[in-house]
């Protein structure tokens, strides 16, 4: 699955995911109002808002990327009528060709793993029947759990040709409070950095592995050490923009062959239009600013690659 | 919300949670295929089968017992129709009077964390209404990303009186990978379970707080330390029957007022018709056999305490 993200990594020439996570605050009025005419102001309203806005930042920038990432916690919020949105902007994104990173952050024992990782990236036996969920390409593993929580993700990727990115040094504030702590004078997330090596191993794809790794742009000194430390994992890079990280510092996450990381930005493109920026294209043409600011982000990124 | 559950608890005499986590080979053979029948072999009708399962213990434990845990990865590998089904089941535990557990293992960075604070515990605003998703009155948190990733189920504790359990020392077999690693000569989870009491103290409930810790049954030497430094928090313990932890291993999990742990069975109570020991129940009475072994269960920690 790496390899398919690289390969249209290379051909769009922009290392970038558009995280569609939608809180309705995002969202133009006009958007909302119409969902609300329609479901009242329900949670079936608030998901009709939400897949309508998706869809049409998708249309006008699907061209241009190589990937998506909606975050779920946007859609279970809603509930299952958020959820169903969930699932209709996957397969909505991936009809259009798009790599879709769903960022769950599961993570549990290993029975409760694999029940995950076949809902969300593989498929479940029921009678004879294999039927699949929520089948996206990618997901976010939380490793807190060790080994044998992060196995079955491991072993559906190779089985089913998917991916998985393991949270290694997260982009928030506080995310040093347990990663950074020293353990034998080494930071936390450089012992889960290798244990990601370790577990990618078992399911390499070309050059990189289907196991990669989450790595924050806000900590640029950090991620240039963890670049070195795991050469063949690709990184998921949340943190550009809206949450601080500049061009500048994604540098260190990138190998030499230009390659091994994809650079995240939600709030910076789907809310573009609220920026001053882009003010000019006003909320009815939101996803217009969208597509600008993707081309913007494609720059700015490729201007110190 | 605690106090609640520790109302349920000295009520029933039971320190217990039933875990609600049907995986399809648990349930018997007369109710996956009446199910099939119906929906045939698709989300749906394994969805049904979990839920007609689900219903038919409750029906024959909820007497006996304070409360339930329902892993969601169990329903979530079924995509949509098992995440109804685990709406359904929170719903229809709750009016039978049980404090309801999500064991969804949820963390992620600050806002995000609030949207799945919203969706599971609290509230989300949808125009100028309020509503609700999955309102558990419990939910399992993951601590990995620190403070920041944490408060905001913590800020929803105290304004919608709800509870967290946060992972400090997990049951599984590799938790010891990452959580027993030494800080400053002290393991992980240590520091992990005096943020636990730090965090707690912004949600107190009488003498325990609303923000709680899961704390294995399996390690009992563990637990015995983590019960001194968190006086006040109450643990969840899973890993007792068919993880492997005894009677003997919770002795410690528990203050010297009998309170302070609900212990939790998944597959020894929701599959006991499964085992030697109730086969005489037979899969026709399968939920008697769960009611003898949550009796038995109950029997079993109270010998010890």
């Amino acid at each position: 699955m790496i390899s398919q993200l690289i390969e249209k990594i290379q051909k769009t020439k922009a290392p970038i995911c558009v995280g569609l996570d939608p809180m309705l605050g995002y969202i133009p009025s006009h958007i909302v109002e119409k969902a609300f005419q329609e479901y009242g102001e329900t949670m079936e309203g608030a998901a009709e808002a939400v897949w309508q806005f998706n869809k049409e930042i998708v249309d006008h920038t699907c061209d241009l990327i190589p990937s998506v990432k909606p975050q779920i916690a946007m859609y279970e919020q809603f509930g299952i009528e958020g959820l169903k949105a969930y699932a209709k902007t996957v397969d909505y994104c991936q009809k259009k060709g798009l790599i879709v990173i769903g960022d769950v952050k599961r993570g549990d024992i290993g029975s409760t793993s694999a029940a995950y990782a076949a809902g969300h990236l593989g498929r479940v036996k029921v009678g004879n029947t294999m039927c699949s969920g929520f089948h996206t390409d990618f997901i976010t593993v939380n490793p807190y759990l060790g080994t044998d929580g992060v196995k079955p993700f491991v072993d559906v990727c190779r089985e089913e040709d998917k991916g998985i990115f393991v949270l290694v040094k997260t982009s928030n504030p506080s995310s040093g409070e347990f990663q950074d702590r020293l353990i034998d004078g080494r930071p936390l997330y450089e012992l889960v950095a290798e244990k990601v090596v370790e577990w990618g191993n078992a399911s390499m794809d070309g050059t990189y592995s289907n196991v990669g790794a989450v790595v924050g742009a806000t900590y640029p000194e950090m991620s240039r050490i963890l670049r070195k430390l795991m050469p063949h994992t690709y990184f998921l890079v949340p943190g550009y923009g809206a949450q601080g990280g500049t061009a500048a510092d994604l540098k260190h996450c990138f190998n030499e062959d230009g390659l091994g990381a994809v650079v995240n930005s939600s709030r910076g493109i789907i809310a573009a239009y609220k920026q001053e920026k882009y003010a000019k294209f006003g909320p009815e043409h939101f996803a217009e600013a969208s597509r600008q600011a993707v081309l913007d982000m494609i720059a700015d990124i490729n201007s110190v690659l």
